[in-house]
């Protein structure tokens, strides 16, 4: 495998060329009126993995956007990897933003410049080329299968419906995706955990019409104040949610993992003043990376109600309403969560209004252990072309589909990621620099090498 | 005075005419297109005053709409009341709701339906005759002076200007004023108080923009969660505002006056069932009645923040704001409460977040004191056509240039309403039943009476 260098080198322009051809297809999932160019894009992905040397690859339907499957086997008896990525980008506005067309990939200051550059168009490309390299040398390990999905940015709505109809052709050992960043340049890293989530809308309604606010103020409850009252007793002092039962299920993480964790590169000052705030604000008893990695939270992502307008209008508001999420941490079951949350804020409100709670949106939290062969694989792989040992990480979002495999399909994924922070994902001026991508290409088949070995 | 129910028999086809040519005038004070029509009404105005019997009467230029002054002296050494209404009117918005045109009075079920029948065109009317019988049968022993603005409904802004300008033209004994209701056409009341007003906006910055409520949550301080929770504490548990010295400048109502306040009719099953909650709250120890007449109260008026659109969209917003406000009670100085509470609230706010409170609008509290004589000669009025001794009421609503007055020219107001909580002001469908209307024709007189009396 020593020369998966010199193989990069000689097609790097090759390489780029075809990526740029996928990038120019604007597939942005969410825009009806771009559901040929999610179809295109689709057909390209099915001509890339049949050039790269798959056996097999097709297009095939969902209730939504096509996904794509395409497979080499390589021996019934080796392992079978498979690699999931996705062919869908974000919208791109504000298109003023941009500084260079968004589906015209430029190269500039060693970045590719375009969406869909890393997300995810850059980032699965590079498992096509490991792929090619593998097989065009005759060092492919593995059975390698392809599932490229159309529906990840709009939150892969029939990619579990596809699943649960294609467990035989799904079949893997693993699933390996490049999604994800990793912590810097220089410290490579694998995302080992994603945070689920539980959303809820609460409604709750005091009279039966605004009122006047000095004739019936003081005497009739505001459902601005009732709502912000149960609200602001959602997390308590020392910042931990006070939904009874709530961490009931929080599976604690190994003093040896928040050790591992520990060691990456965090300055408490930069992220500060990279968002803008004087001071930090968590559970007590954690750092800030446990805090978003290891650790459930609770938000308001929207609140209204009253009036909202210019100036000053007297008001005692009927309704008030909010938004309300918490990330969930493994073995934290959204279901249960968010029935407990709904019993739990139905049973504080006051006999003076009513209150109603509607569960709107859910994911579990998923876990990838660091001690299975993929992930000591993976491991292997970086520390091979970084010259380090990876950081685990935990990553605060959520990536849905990754826990639905593992539900469906009962296969653990590894995140290969080697996107940058700094990537711009769905924002304007979305890029790629060409360093991560050659990088990735050159660490995947590695992988592959490792998790042979691993698995004998 | 005995002839009063037959002056107003002979002649009420022409004062309803009179009133109906000043109702159909569209002065909506708030509409800059009828500007015209507002000098159109203040001109009216003007005619009745002078048909009336004023010595003189001329419309007054502000840097608003203008003012109509009037007055007849009868005696240098006599009281001298002065008389406030407003000519303008509400927008008639929405106005597919009402049966009948606005502006096109018509009589049905004994009332007269229009946009200002009671607010406050009727209302006001109602003085003109009165004066006019006083004066056509020489009974009057009082000095009158007319003042009738063009602001009232949005805020007067230029009548405060106007009286100090003219502090001697405007010298009276007493203000008397019919812009109020009364608890039921079987039940006089007089309004003897208003709150006070002080309004507020906050605004809570935390993180320099939106941020992934998945990458960030839990480690950074969520505006809403921090302003929820700083609303969230503003009332204890006993319904008290936990603004520190919020009630050190509160005036304890006296035992008698809340006695006769209790006499009050007061039904709570059906004030509930008219706003349509199960159950009322406020501050411990205090009736409804007295916790909008005699207590300050407390209300967010709008809220907003993050995200407010249909579904599930996770933020860790940047920004939240609130539109708060107080009802004050007499004594309660409406500057010192919007610092005291701009100073406590931005003193609790948390490092994590930056917290702003702008102080939008405020007004003074009046109480008008049940012995003075003006008050009494308004009690006897009613007796004497009611036939019952009028409750004295606190209203929570606040009409602000009734304390300016106060404070200006130093001139109690005593606030006899002949309207109906029923009368629909501001709203479509205003109506005013022709009965409220001959009684308080019939009744104004007795008041010019026994206030000379009480003078004496």
């Amino acid at each position: 495998m020593q020369d998966i260098k010199q193989y990069i080198e000689d097609n790097k322009d090759r390489f780029l060329e075809e990526l740029f051809e996928l990038i120019r297809i604007p597939s942005i999932s969410s825009d009806s009126s771009r559901k040929e160019d999610m179809r295109r894009a689709s057909e390209k992905w099915k001509q890339i993995l049949l050039e790269a040397g798959a056996d097999r690859a097709e297009v095939m339907e969902t209730k939504g956007h096509p996904v794509v499957f395409g497979e080499k086997m390589v021996d019934k008896n080796a392992p079978t990897v498979l690699v999931y990525g996705h062919t869908d980008v974000m919208p791109v506005d504000p298109v003023e933003l941009w500084n260079t067309d968004p589906f015209e990939p430029v190269i500039k200051d060693g970045k590719i410049w375009a969406r869909g550059a890393d997300d995810d168009k850059g980032q699965a490309f590079m498992h096509a080329k490991a792929f090619e390299y593998l097989v065009k040398t005759n060092q492919l390990e593995c059975n390698v299968k392809f599932l490229i999905e159309g529906e990840e940015e709009i939150g892969s709505e029939n990619l579990p419906e596809f699943c649960e109809n294609n467990k035989e052709l799904l079949k893997a050992d693993v699933i390996l995706v490049s999604d994800t960043s990793m912590l810097a340049p220089d410290t490579p890293s694998i995302t080992t955990g994603l945070r689920g989530l539980a959303y809820w809308q609460v409604d709750v309604t005091g009279p039966n019409r605004d009122l006047h606010s000095g004739i019936f103020g003081g005497a009739v409850a505001n459902p601005i104040n009732v709502l912000a009252k149960m609200i602001g007793g959602l997390l308590d002092e020392n910042g931990k949610v006070t939904v009874p039962g709530f961490y009931d299920d929080v599976l604690e993480v190994s003093s040896e993992e928040r050790e591992l964790m520990g060691r990456a590169p965090y300055d408490e000052e930069k992220y500060k003043a990279a968002i803008g705030v004087d001071a930090l604000q968590g559970e007590d008893g954690f750092t800030t990376p446990e805090r978003t990695g290891i650790r459930p939270s609770f938000d308001v992502c929207g609140i209204w109600g009253g009036y909202t307008g210019e100036g000053a209008k007297t008001v005692l508001p009927s309704k008030a309403h909010a938004k309300l999420s918490s990330r969930l941490v493994p073995n934290q079951d959204h279901h249960k969560i968010a029935d407990q949350f709904k019993a739990y804020f139905e049973s504080i409100a006051p006999d003076s209004v009513n209150v109603e709670v509607s569960v709107l949106h859910g994911g579990q939290a998923y876990v990838c252990p660091i001690d299975i062969p993929a992930y000591r694989a993976a491991e292997k792989a970086y520390q091979e072309t970084f010259g380090k040992r990876p950081v685990p990480v935990r990553s605060g979002g959520s990536i849905p589909i990754i826990s639905t495999f593992e539900q469906i399909l009962g296969i653990k994924s590894v995140l290969m990621g080697f996107g940058l922070e700094s990537d711009a994902i769905h924002s304007p001026n979305e890029n790629y620099p060409l360093e991560q991508f050659f990088k990735g290409i050159e660490t995947i088949p590695y992988f592959y090498k490792y998790f042979s070995s691993e698995m004998k």
